[in-house]
């Protein structure tokens, strides 16, 4: 492990959802092949020694700062306390608005760290929004709440765009966690302009790609049928990606959802940018159910993110699968290897499906979100 | 092969896309390992074997009437004319409205041996209804023409339910061709629970399953999140769930579409119906793209087609894959011994992946419907 950076800075997520399990699971693995990436958790640290002891897991904790976690981490599960050294009691699969405090502070602190440098990159647990609005928390979600404190009190966050990434497949979400019925309306040629633009920079600049492939799912069957099933493609979609070709940019579209995504089609592209939820997320976990990982692409820092929620109702008894936060953690530290090094990181160099791994029996996930979670 | 039945016929399609090279295709292929179930097609016998001499392909082409196109079928493709005797004089790739009469007759006779005990079941090449429609074709699409053919002129049609069904997955949309923008305002209680009651009827009738397992997308993403993000799944989906599982249909839902779709959670239904066209269309294109069969459910015949369109990009260069139309020729076969039989077929019995076949290079297909195409 490339130990000439800071590590990556885990936060905690829901106390009582499967982050904190997760958290710890992932440290257990991290000699597996072809390793875990150093991480330090943001949390109270006697909160995950009980978490451990109580699974009858062994992780030793070492309560540490960012600047020594690397070093401890082959031996002990480096965790930095909050800021405000609040403690933790949270019980699992019990979610409680006396937690939201700690699960805020721990996101906060977690970007201080990577905008101070102290940390390569943020990976966030699940949190759950229900819970968070119930102390004030007024953010649609996770992500634009890390938009908003990537920038100055007060001033415009930048446009958070999802990216849901696998091995094989990545697709980008043009509206995300809105009415079905809003899509139309939402679904202006700026947003797809300025999403794209996100896309093909963040895919330059932070994955290392000379000429990222974009291609654009029409928003009606068919892509509309040249305006006879839905007009949105042809008035809003088509032109927008006229622009986006003048600048310069790799794109296609809009073509037919429905055949973009089997195994021959997926060559022609990087990545799929889709107007709806479910166009874009129902292919990925379709064939990627348990290694996706979750990027947010146009924030001033790299984040990802498991691509799964809280899971509140197999939370405490460690049959979560870690699957997503290890690629989501692998992701991370090759985005930051390639931030430091300014060279491309290929993705066959340390970026292997976790279902390779084979060290326990695979247990049943949920099949569904939590639904009250949040990306 | 069982004798015992008639044979199945099959449409012509439009005679300029793939259609006619395909039927010569799954008849040379008769003998493959597990065999393709004996056709007539019917259409321009002369039509057919200029086609096939064309493609430089020796096919046997035998002008026959039903009731000897199963003897014939081992050395000749049994070919049944048109009522009118019309001639076909079509270029591949070259859509003409003047073909649009022998293409509607084609159907309409097949419907017709069906009705007349002389077919077991209607199996239909694709069209292009665009070219239909400058002749007066006035229906919004070949389902529902199929669905008027099957009641005495004038009366009220049966509501004709598109299923697309491969080996490990089986889909429908409960709304189809339409522009999404609609799809809230169509997609009503009544249409969710008449849609959910003839799948259930025709996989227990049809397809001899005894309790058949229903799921029911939501329209939302994540179902609304308990009407967060959209009330349609709460207010109009959960109730009409409720009212069916009353009447002892096995139906669950509505469920998040994107993760209702990896192999575990295929494992726990038989259909998955969905509210929009892609959300439906995109995993079993996804996971399946070479072997859906769409089977059209609520018509008193066996009526399917392969799950792609007319392709006159590719027209008359042989290189359209017949896996989805032998797949639509073996489930006609399998539903018609059922029907006959009164027993279930299980579909290990005959059906198996296309993708098995090896006895040409897998040439490329088509990426994408041919945007005028209709299913």
């Amino acid at each position: 492990m490339n130990q000439d950076r800071p590590p990556l800075a885990l936060t905690l997520g829901d106390p009582a959802g499967i982050g904190p399990e997760l958290a710890l699971a992932a440290w257990r693995l991290r000699t597996i092949n072809p390793g875990v990436p150093p991480f330090f958790v943001v949390a109270d640290p006697a909160f995950l020694e009980r978490t451990a002891n109580r699974l009858g897991e062994s992780v030793p904790v070492a309560e540490i700062d960012p600047e020594t976690a690397a070093e401890v981490f082959p031996r002990a599960l480096p965790v930095v306390p909050l800021p405000s050294g609040a403690e933790i009691a949270a019980e699992p699969g019990k979610p409680d608005p006396a937690l939201a405090g700690a699960t805020l502070e721990s996101i906060t602190a977690a970007v201080a760290f990577v905008q101070a440098g102290r940390a390569s990159a943020v990976v966030t647990n699940p949190i759950a929004k229900y819970v968070l609005t119930q102390v004030g928390f007024a953010y649609p979600g996770h992500t634009e709440f890390l938009a908003s404190l990537s920038v100055a009190p007060g001033a415009e966050p930048p446009l958070p765009v999802m990216m849901i990434w696998s091995d094989g497949l990545a697709v980008v979400p043009v509206t995300i966690h809105v009415a079905l019925r809003r899509v139309p309306e939402l679904l202006t040629a700026e947003l797809v302009e300025r999403t794209a633009r996100i896309v093909a920079a963040d895919l330059r600049g932070r994955f290392g790609m000379e000429r990222p492939r974009l291609v654009l799912a029409g928003l009606n069957p068919h892509a509309g049928e040249a305006g006879t099933m839905g007009t949105e493609d042809r008035d809003v979609l088509a032109p927008a990606v006229e622009r986006l070709r003048a600048e310069g940019i790799d794109i296609r579209g809009p073509l037919p959802a429905d055949t973009l995504f089997h195994a021959r089609a997926r060559q022609t592209y990087d990545v799929a940018l889709a107007p709806t939820h479910d166009q874009a997320l129902i292919p990925i976990k379709t064939i990627a159910f348990d290694e996706g990982v979750n990027v947010t692409l146009g924030l001033p820092f790299i984040r990802t993110s498991p691509d799964h929620g809280t899971a509140f109702d197999i939370a405490g008894r460690n049959i979560a699968r870690p699957d997503s936060l290890i690629a989501a953690l692998r992701l991370a530290e090759r985005l930051a290897r390639h931030a430091a090094s300014g060279r491309a990181v290929p993705a066959s160099a340390d970026i292997i499906p976790i279902s390779a791994y084979a060290d326990r029996p695979r247990p049943p996930r949920p099949t569904h979100f939590d639904p009250t979670d949040e990306l």
